[in-house]
């Protein structure tokens, strides 16, 4: 619900009022997701027993304004469900552009299945035609008159058993609504198989971009510029960014801005966390963790045959505090310790085993694995 | 598809002969998933250009015999898509029983949107009623004779561009299908949030059981059994079956031969995987892991604040040798430190980190983290 909401008021900025409908007992929690994202453009109105009760309430507050609101009667309406999360902008323009021009329009997409028609007692009448039906989907667009006029004419029937929205324009104003082809994304999440298919791309859209944030940005040879390029590599679908913490840290906090959910963050010393700390700090001050969480992997160099791991390491486990700290900021903070070997070879296997286990931490963003120290 | 085909040999005893239609360029990999998984029941005809042909090239390899298959006519014949992995036996079995009846039977669901006619300008022409249709699913099942007879008076036209084979016996043998009610679990995958979905059904039903495997059986204040006690309070979902590695490792062995794919390992001494070793040696003799991943988190229990812990973290960082070793075999082995402090508080509160561990690593399967020494 809560991030069908922020899509719409975050990216659609034409959208001038967005009026919600919600029962009475999830009123309490709902204004306390209006409140915690701060959405200034949604008026919550209560729900009706069906569908159609709900969708008529909200043209109501609409049309009549409401006394603590600034509600006000628009031209064009649209009409969305929750439990269709990913309604792309593009779709809800062409709806709109359609129904100025012809009344009412609605999405569709074609038949996954053939539907059929039973007889009384259980058994197939009939089969329909596949390829001259439609599934009628949403976002539907009306001219606010046609849609309201609808729901002023029509029946007690139609509000306790109707669902379908095109079907009351054409009933009662003859309007008949353009159909508009829509995109797979508008399916509705209606089993627990779709809360898992809505969770995984949810973590495929927020893992499409990795920032590499390191201080060194005029030494090429350093292996942290030689990891970005082997996530380049092993990522493919990927966009890796370079970040710089400089001074004024503009450079990091330009890619925070643009909604990046990914973090590697390579530090100059082994054995402490300087940079990564700075990181965190920028972070914690942006709001960008309060829709989907962070991650961030605090990233250090050390030549295992050299220097004995064990020290290091056990410095390295006070990364455990950090993370418990700014787990709270739905910041999820890993340490990954590198073998920086002179053996070339050696050095790029144990890069790509980091890259590896980087992809892995990004695309599970599971926080029970927070604080902990891999090794690659 | 394997996954697919390896639920119905596996959990269907009485389905005689499985005929898949197969497209001439997968035919040679279809082969190998058949001898990798050593099914027994499958034969491969090549599919026809349209759903119907490749239905109609398999009642004719059944009506026939092949030379060089054991294939005969059989009573009743089901007819299932690959891309419907979840069947359950129940709804085949009801299908089957019904079709032995009626002639014909078909798995239907309640539609999920409105389903409406267009008119030729793309306009809404009417919608239709959604309590007085239904979703066609699969599995359907007919009388051999019934769909055999249906396919060969059928048109040319059919063949081509029609979808649904109830509808063949409805107009070719007046078979009227008996509806049977279907679960959820028919959905058809179609888009790529269907795979998603597809791969948390799976992940979440190979997780709904750990076995933890220990030797000291008899002293109920080990840490091991503190552990079990711990998995049981964190993991609401997963059955937690305790196991043994006694001389004969029968105990182990009948939890492995009933399929249960994950695995915590207590190990007697702290730095050493004698008893993890044990474990996996059995799991590598069955084939347990041929088809699904099997997780295995070999756990060690010590003191920080008695013994040095990083000493015995190098010792334990060897578990990356085996897990490379292991991973080869679809085994994916993670270390888990646990430490056993005297105050029992901080006992409870590392025994419970623990515990969110091992549900991450088992939740999420993923390759990326193995050989890894996590701490709690």
């Amino acid at each position: 619900m809560d991030i069908h909401l922020s899509y719409l008021v975050d990216l659609v900025c034409w959208i001038k009022d967005i009026v919600v409908a919600v029962t009475r007992e999830n009123m309490e929690a709902m204004k306390q997701i209006i409140q915690k994202y701060q959405h200034k453009r949604i008026s919550l109105i209560e729900a009706g027993v069906t569908r159609h009760r709900s969708i008529f309430n909200g043209l109501k507050a609409l049309a009549e304004g409401q006394s603590n609101s600034n509600l006000s009667k628009p031209e064009v309406v649209i009409i969305h469900d929750a439990v269709r999360p990913f309604v792309e902008e593009d779709v809800l323009l062409k709806v709109v552009v359609a129904a100025k021009e012809h009344g009412a329009a609605g999405a569709i997409r074609p038949l996954v299945s053939t539907v059929i028609s039973p007889s009384a007692d259980g058994s197939l009448d009939h089969s329909l035609d596949r390829a001259k039906h439609r599934a009628s989907e949403m976002p539907q667009a009306f001219l606010f008159d046609v849609i309201y006029e609808a729901y002023q004419q029509c029946s007690d029937y139609d509000l306790e058993f109707g669902t379908e929205c095109l079907q009351l324009a054409l009933k009662y104003c003859h309007t008949k609504a353009k159909l508009v082809e829509g995109s797979p994304d508008l399916w509705k999440v209606t089993y627990k198989r779709d809360l898992y298919a809505a969770e995984s791309i949810i973590k495929e859209r927020i893992s499409r971009e990795i920032c590499v944030v390191m201080n060194k940005k005029e030494d090429t040879d350093h292996v942290g510029h030689l990891l970005e390029e082997m996530l380049k590599i092993e990522l493919n679908d990927v966009k890796v960014t370079p970040g710089t913490l400089c001074h004024t840290g503009r450079d990091v906090q330009h890619i925070i801005f643009e909604q990046c959910y990914n973090f590697v963050c390579v530090n100059d010393t082994t054995s402490d966390f300087q940079e990564t700390q700075k990181l965190l700090s920028m972070l914690e001050k942006s709001n960008l963790s309060t829709l989907y969480s962070v991650v961030v992997v605090s990233v250090h160099f050390l030549d295992f045959e050299l220097t004995p791991l064990c020290q290091t390491m056990e410095k390295l486990l006070q990364i455990r505090e950090l993370a418990k700290k700014v787990k709270e900021r739905n910041i999820l903070l890993c340490g990954l310790l590198i073998c920086c070997s002179q053996d070339k070879q050696k050095l790029q296997e144990s890069l790509r085993q980091g890259a590896i286990i980087i992809a892995a931490l990004i695309k599970e963003r599971n926080s029970g694995l927070i604080g902990q120290l891999l090794v690659a």
